[in-house]
């Protein structure tokens, strides 16, 4: 018998977890420098919390909880004869898993409003869980990296997101590209051509022009029943090329009758301008990644009423490893309207990914022992016991092989694991207080003191 | 409206994870620096993982996860008519959330028993699930802190376990009395007094001897169907007094004629006798928590085999606060018989109200910003937001208040949320290049350039 776990879940080994946490902890230490601080929320939400949220599809994909006890009390024989119905399982279970960190958080905030100083800016790093078909690269439970700043809607928010976004990068070794639109930019488009609805299928057929050429995109328009007058109206848009300013000069043209679009285009240049300013001074403080204004960016329209954020991979082939963007009205769903408030989301299983391909994982994230004891039986394991003890002192992290067994299969367990030095302690090693320290890639044998092999292990 | 939460769970705040992190951090270091790694198991399991290994009532206790899509697929009015029995909610749910991290690792071994390298030391520090009776202290959703090595029954592992929890307790500076017990030496008492099935009776009988007197206690073992025989042969165990030295003399003249008995007494003392070794040594190694002899111990006796362990602070009254111990067979339910282990689990929960109550948090571990840049303006930001990036490029916690409002907010802003620093940048300081910095405890203020402010608050 060999017992599985859930098809979409994941165990993580040691080597794994090793990587993971290096992605959690540079994201924690990068949010905590912008003076984000970290909530937890639970697993489980009231599914009334979260019904309704995430639209029809989503409600499908959430993970219920039967309820305790005797679940079946109040349901009637009509209940159940509707089948698996929305309504036998909102009978059948109260609670759910949570299917991302925004809502729990809205929830938060409305939950906590009395306690909290605006702008309150948290940070949550946190499994969720989504009952998706699973296959390569999604998971039905999945980390979660977001930070977002609630009651202001400063643009200066943005820019500090942004600045998170490229240190994060910076510190990964990932070289990206970070692409930034505005919802307002795109309502101001389908103002323009008198087609709100269809802003999204614009979005998609432009975003093929590269793949396709024009014309192919015009004709893809065409067929999501856009006019041709708004199609002639769409061409400086499709075409759109140049410096990020070139394109918002462009833009505030093509835009000139639109205030909701003229009002996107001067956050957009906000945000790029105060980044540039930035970038003018001295070298420590600049962004090393690019930002690019991309028409084509759309991430979940009804959601985001700002700036909308993506990040690309420049050297692996991969979709957006970050995002997010303005939402000015979140905690309205909870009752507490005219809150705004801006997100980001990092991807931690993709950046495990690009990380792994473009082979950044430093080796100082290596968790195992950096040193085995061999045991020699019980005389040996007295002598080396206060000197494992001195070394964990030191912070050197080190372990004795439980077991008196042969030397060999000790040895191996020490191969195996990757774990660099052995220490042995011998009858002579003893009577002199030393230890035989042997660098396992070299092969090499030094008798060392406790005190030096501290020295011999920092280094 | 005010959404409310699952009962039973909690939301964290700022405040608290870092006190939460704190405790985990704590931990987490000390299982490194004696050769555990980190592993990571689902949330989620099988139900065929997890169902009948806690016993009856902890089969109740499971949360289970309602199938996805039609959950009603191949159930029969028959099945329905059956109520909530065990029977229909094993056909409405495969998959439950884990209660425990014992299992899910015992599953983990089994399922990845290829790749392991044995001896296997893993630690895991994960929420676990509980359909219980949320009451004080006692929740639906709270974390496990475990450490478990698997593969090797030498003693060794349970001397570098009491190792771990002085070296925690110590690093928390809470003041605690680790005491050990073995259910080898249990079973000889009950082989003593032909009474197997009773030794948990008689354990919880001798534990009120300080409380109730020894003729009361003599009375509830009387009351529990143990026979004046035995109850004479239990008066040498129920007086039990002295230094373990002195208890395990005792006890070996009692248990003369059990073999069982005597093995566990040899366990004890060997784990008693190492530990001493390294207290004789130089003090960086010593055990500054006692260890000691409690034959009362007798945690889940089902489940262990061999040493038990249990840690009771001595400055608060709480129950245990860590407890653990050896189990011979633990991976056998999964088909992979043989393996023996031995654990600990650190009750975070109750360690954070010990933390709290004696007032031992260090103030090092805030998350707030360590300062805030008052907003005068964009002028004014676009002066301070180099400044801050340097900060931050030195490690240093802050912040801009995104909006230009009333200096007076901005201040409260500060105070409540405990910022110790605020720095104003007006025309005079910007002309100078330099930055004026607040000591909102002292309330002195002070003109400084930017590399003496990363001095003054990295101080």
């Amino acid at each position: 018998m060999n017992p599985s776990i859930p098809k979409g879940t994941r165990d993580f080994g040691p080597q794994e977890m090793a990587r993971r946490n290096y992605i959690f902890d540079t994201i924690r230490q990068v949010y905590s420098l912008y003076g984000f601080e970290q909530i937890e929320t639970p697993a489980m939400e009231n599914l009334s919390t979260l019904m309704g949220k995430y639209g029809e599809e989503g409600d499908k994909l959430l993970f219920r909880i039967l309820n305790s006890g005797d679940f079946l009390r109040g349901i009637t024989p009509e209940d159940l004869g509707d089948g698996a119905s929305g309504h036998l399982s909102a009978l059948l279970c109260e609670k759910g898993l949570r299917y991302d960190l925004t809502v729990p958080f809205a929830r938060y905030v409305v939950g906590h409003r009395e306690q909290l100083q605006m702008p309150f800016r948290r940070y949550q790093i946190a499994p969720v869980w989504r009952a998706d078909r699973p296959q390569k690269g999604r998971y039905r439970e999945f980390y979660q990296c977001d930070a977002d700043v609630v009651g202001s809607d400063s643009l200066l928010c943005e820019v500090e997101l942004m600045q998170i976004i490229d240190e994060v990068f910076r510190r990964f070794g990932i070289r990206v590209c970070i692409k930034i639109n505005n919802r307002k930019i795109l309502s101001g488009i389908a103002e323009m051509i008198c087609e709100a609805d269809k802003i999204v299928n614009i979005t998609v057929a432009i975003d093929k022009l590269e793949k396709i050429g024009l014309d192919a995109v015009n004709d893809e328009l065409r067929k999501n029943g856009i006019n041709e007058e708004a199609i002639k109206k769409l061409q400086p848009i499709i075409n759109l090329s140049g410096s990020n300013e070139e394109k918002i000069h462009t833009m505030r043209e093509t835009l000139a009758g639109s205030e909701i679009g003229q009002k996107g285009l001067d956050e957009v240049e906000y945000v790029m301008k105060t980044l540039k300013t930035l970038n003018n001074q001295s070298t420590p403080t600049s962004m090393v990644n690019p930002l690019e204004l991309d028409l084509t960016l759309a991430r979940g329209l009804g959601y985001y009423t700002g700036c909308i954020f993506e990040v690309k991979a420049l050297d692996v082939e991969i979709g957006s490893i970050t995002g997010g963007g303005r939402y000015d009205n979140l905690t309205g769903i909870f009752g507490l309207p005219g809150l705004s408030g801006v997100g980001i989301s990092f991807g931690a299983d993709r950046i495990y990914d690009v990380l792994g391909q473009l082979e950044l994982y430093p080796d100082a994230i290596a968790t195992q022992s950096q040193v085995l004891f061999i045991n020699f039986g019980e005389k040996e394991t007295d002598y080396s016991l206060p000197i494992l003890s001195q070394l964990r002192g030191a912070g050197i992290r080190c372990e004795i092989f439980p077991d008196t067994c042969k030397m060999k299969k000790q040895m191996q367990y020490a191969n195996q694991k990757g774990i660099p030095f052995v220490a042995m302690t011998g009858e002579q090693e003893m009577q002199q207080g030393k230890v035989m320290l042997k660098d396992m890639r070299s092969g090499e044998q030094k008798l060392v003191a406790p005190d030096e092999m501290i020295i011999k292990l920092k280094s």
